[in-house]
């Protein structure tokens, strides 16, 4: 059901799809419209029906979608349906935070390994999840089917790690460093840029 | 500058330019055509120029923008050239790691307090932020004019955290809780949605 050239506007609206409709399913909702889908979301129905072409489209004109299968189909749209491992490298206050409270499984991935430059942090395990020493990194990685990386080490070492990574195979970064990576084409960065959602919010209050 | 009706996609890119070219002032780039900026960000000269006219315009066609100037501009467009009080709620993992790296300042903000309901952190003082209880957030709110609540509390006290910041006349919430928050129309929140972002990552990786 995939297609071509869909835009990143239709692509970063779909995990807000799945998010409602696994909420609506958790709360035993079994039909919704797309009006009333769009209520919810602050969207219009029209754009729903829109974003959901781009996929092939799902459910019935005027009967309204099952929410589990849509839910479904949008996992597997999103490929969470299918696990990809990650590693994190930097176990400092917010890689711990991801590796305590983030659900990866959810979101398609199983956190294989941490990494720390810090020796003593080396044998620990937070949350089931084993911190090696950085120099374990290569070995690891060869051995080991990791497709994405996460970093959240201090940004002065970003760019080093990122084309590191690269030679190692990864195929996606997800980047919590303030640094805008220089990657070959085929490296997927997906920035987590705190500043720019802090600056918007700032916009947002100032225009009121 | 301010003009109405501005869309959320340029609002939204309006922190990376100010990101950009702040990063070019600090290397001594002095000049810049739209082509450059819009090469190294991966925009469009057209797109970065209609996104500049949302705005009024700034420089003259063919001439190039000036650097310092422009960033300067931008920064007075988001509002970071202002102080904006802000308070943290919930000292956890992600909470500390804000705290102790984010650069709260240069994006239009000043961190006054951050509140746990910890009593044993009560006292503390992490990068020159101290650390209240939660049963003085009333009183603080009341004292000091407080504009934003950062929320890196659990996401099951999210909602009611919320409304009750909304009572204390809180204008933004920077949401870090997986949780869509209801609150009146007047009160701006901004969403760091980890799970969309990682969702989003998951579906090009698999899509290449």
């Amino acid at each position: 059901m995939r297609r071509d050239n869909i835009s990143m506007a239709v692509i970063r609206r779909m995990p807000k799809y799945y998010r409602y409709l696994d909420e609506l399913h958790q709360n035993g909702v079994d039909k919704i419209s797309s009006r009333a889908l769009a209520e919810q979301m602050g969207l219009t129905a029209s754009q729903i029906r829109q974003d959901f072409n781009c996929f092939g489209g799902f459910g019935q004109q005027g009967y309204g979608y099952h929410v589990e299968t849509l839910r479904n189909e949008i996992a597997s749209i999103i490929g969470i349906d299918r696990k990809h491992n990650a590693i994190i490298l930097g176990v400092g206050n917010i890689g711990r935070a991801l590796i305590r409270n983030f659900q990866f499984s959810q979101c398609g991935f199983s956190l294989l390994a941490a990494f720390d430059a810090d020796a003593a942090m080396a044998g620990d395990v937070i949350n089931k999840v084993p911190v090696l020493h950085i120099d374990e990194l290569e070995r690891f990685c060869k051995e080991n089917r990791v497709e994405i990386a996460i970093l959240t080490i201090p940004s002065k070492y970003a760019q080093t790690m990122a084309a590191k990574l690269t030679e190692l195979g990864i195929k996606g970064l997800w980047n919590f460093t303030n640094v805008e990576l220089k990657v070959c084409e085929d490296v997927i960065v997906e920035d987590v840029h705190f500043s720019d959602s802090m600056m918007t919010l700032c916009y947002r209050i100032s225009e009121e």
